[in-house]
């Protein structure tokens, strides 16, 4: 299943499969750039083996109408770059040793290292969208800088908290993930000259296209293996943080719930907590929630292909929605 | 002499005095905007007992031709939250605990928090500067955080090598703190409406103010004492942080040197390296190391004076040359 998933994204990938190579070499370029000892830096996070799925979106939605083909390139470069620097300082705050297999930067180069080097990753995104010199892409991308922080602390300041977790729920998701799959999609279309009304479906695509993304992120979590996922599964509820599938044990089962014993004796031996997490695992493995959580994920992705509709058909529009399948298929 | 200097920063800002307190009133107000756990946060960090400078030099550099008021606004409340940013990450990776004598926001709130708050302030900072619409003050913004990021890093990886951190000083202290004051300087000239000539001058004078006002900064770290300070005499070298007094000593006894032995011996007790830090100050302030320093600062001031030579005569220039004294006084 794994090689048809990389086999489909090559097949996703193919309208633009060209300037995808570009915005790579533009990446592993940055090593040679900089101060010698930020090469070695920048080198380990720039072939950390991501998809590159957001970067795809931007160039996918700039590939609509006539344009100059430089802009949705750097604006490609910069979804990326925002994104390896989002994981460095989440990784750091998280203390996660490793990411897709892969000892983490704040595993090998320390905190200190970790937390000035994202800094200096996020600053070097934003130069590049400069580079496009336009405002409205550059403002949209400021503010989802807010919203990646914002989600971020959102979900540390409602942690153990189920009934803020729950309310806050749509909203976190959205800032910690959406917001950048919907600005990748909506520079893309703005750089991509396409008209206002089409810049706002593919908006709204990205923006369904991103919530899907994270639930099904929370949805593998709980079901996947630590092997296949590269992290420890229920890493989450570990953490405290509660995902669609715990909302819905929760709900179902409100009073006598393990997750509700975990978040209450949080500071007890990490063996009953582990195995608390477990037994709630165990649970929503065995209900007709995993089902539950696929149909919101599926309506996510319907809503996402609705909304290009009015785009001309083209191989870019094709692909678009050969991303919602893959969304809902993906296994890491 | 404390007093005295208020009294003295108080006169400087006197042009431009009710603007500054529109920048404050939108840096205070930017806590009733967020998420409530976000409040005391904000609230926390924008009371910090900073002295504005920064924001000071955007607005006088802007007071020279007529414009419209909002935009130098804007940057002065933009430069100020970049700084306020750059406290935070500095003060987690340092691990420091105390910040102007109060609790930094790591040791209130943890490194978790702080780094993701951090890096909501710089977001929020580069929305601000979004705001001007002009281009070419965004870039500068971005590459100024670039610059202050790079800075840092600098600085941890050339901690404990004397050839490095002799090497890259200039280099360091232009990126960790003088960055910031060119870009104070240049893009309040330029939103400011000064012909290119004059948006030079302030860039140059902004440059050697911030890098006389980091020298300033280090001989502080090697004279001062700990209640002046708000932080432990002698940190830089603790740290393993090469600053112009040390380099100097360095300079003056290559071969028979206690900031050699420290480097030497860094990863033995706390007590001796303290002893040797505490040796090395000793020499540096039985010496005229001090005078030298104060000369290099002098030059620095001289420079960014006249630089100002070509800009009409008014009250912003005056404080703009008053903030060249009050550098080479200031106490803390």
């Amino acid at each position: 299943m794994l090689k048809g998933l990389d086999e489909q994204i090559a097949s996703i990938y193919a309208p633009i499969r060209d300037e995808l190579r570009l915005v790579e070499d533009r990446l592993r370029g940055l090593a040679q750039t900089e101060r010698p000892y930020l090469e070695p830096l920048l080198d380990y996070v720039m072939t950390n083996g991501g998809k590159r799925l957001r970067p795809a979106i931007t160039l996918l939605a700039a590939d609509f109408y006539d344009h100059q083909p430089e802009n949705p390139r750097i604006m490609a470069s910069a979804v990326e770059l925002l994104h390896v620097a989002t994981l460095i300082h989440d990784d750091t705050v998280d203390n996660s040793d490793l990411r897709r297999g892969k000892p983490t930067v704040s595993h090998l180069y320390g905190q200190h290292v970790a937390v000035l080097f994202g800094d200096y990753v996020f600053a070097t995104s934003a130069t590049f969208v400069c580079d496009t010199g336009n405002v409205r892409v550059i403002r949209r991308f400021s503010e989802t800088i807010m919203d990646l922080a914002s989600g971020q602390l959102i979900e540390y300041f409602s942690a153990f908290d189920a009934e803020q977790a729950r309310k806050l729920y749509d909203e976190r998701i959205y800032r910690k993930t959406a917001s950048l799959f919907q600005t990748s999609a909506e520079t893309g279309a703005i750089l991509g000259g396409a008209p206002e009304r089409q810049i706002q479906a593919l908006k709204t695509y990205g923006h369904d296209i991103g919530m899907a993304f994270q639930i099904m992120d929370d949805l593998l979590d709980v079901q996947g293996s630590a092997l296949e996922m590269g992290k420890p599964v229920g890493n989450d509820l570990l953490q405290g943080v509660l995902t669609l599938p715990t909302i819905k044990l929760l709900e179902r089962y409100p009073n006598d719930n393990p997750v509700l014993d975990l978040f209450k004796d949080k500071d007890t031996e990490t063996v009953n907590q582990e195995g608390k997490v477990q037994q709630a695992l165990d649970m929503i493995n065995d209900s007709s929630i995993i089902e539950e959580c696929y149909s919101v994920i599926q309506r996510y992705c319907d809503t996402a292909s609705q909304a290009l509709e009015i785009l001309p058909d083209c191989a870019a529009r094709r692909s678009l929605l050969d991303i919602c399948c893959y969304t809902r298929k993906r296994s890491h």
